[in-house]
């Protein structure tokens, strides 16, 4: 589709959550990606907001991160 | 990847919440489609849990709603 993703306004609220939870629990986008079993590279793009996250990563990140999902979207 | 779409325990959450606020609001499958700008046979396989939708998809389908985006995954 022509919309881009940095134009999805969820997808933004989303990266920034991941990054702010990520640093509030003092862990590397390393520590992050091998917490949640995806590749480091992932993490960095979801952060930028390059990414247009599936239920199952959300639930993955989630877990990874020790939230509810739905605090990811909020 | 091996892992089907039903084991994974957000994309039913998901499915139920989708299908429980839909009914509240007296909307059939084909009206919040028509809402969210997407296809009658996709709400049906969002509903079935045989989606594993992205972020892009749920902030449509939460405002078809009404509902915050964090609420369809809680």
């Amino acid at each position: 589709m022509a919309r881009a993703i940095h134009e999805t306004h969820l997808v933004g609220v989303f990266a920034g959550n991941v990054r702010r939870l990520r640093k509030a629990l003092g862990l590397s986008q390393e520590d992050l990606a091998e917490a949640a079993g995806v590749h480091r590279t992932y993490i960095g793009m979801i952060e930028r907001g390059e990414k247009n996250v599936t239920i199952y990563n959300i639930e993955r990140i989630a877990q990874a991160l020790n939230v509810r999902p739905g605090t990811l979207l909020d």
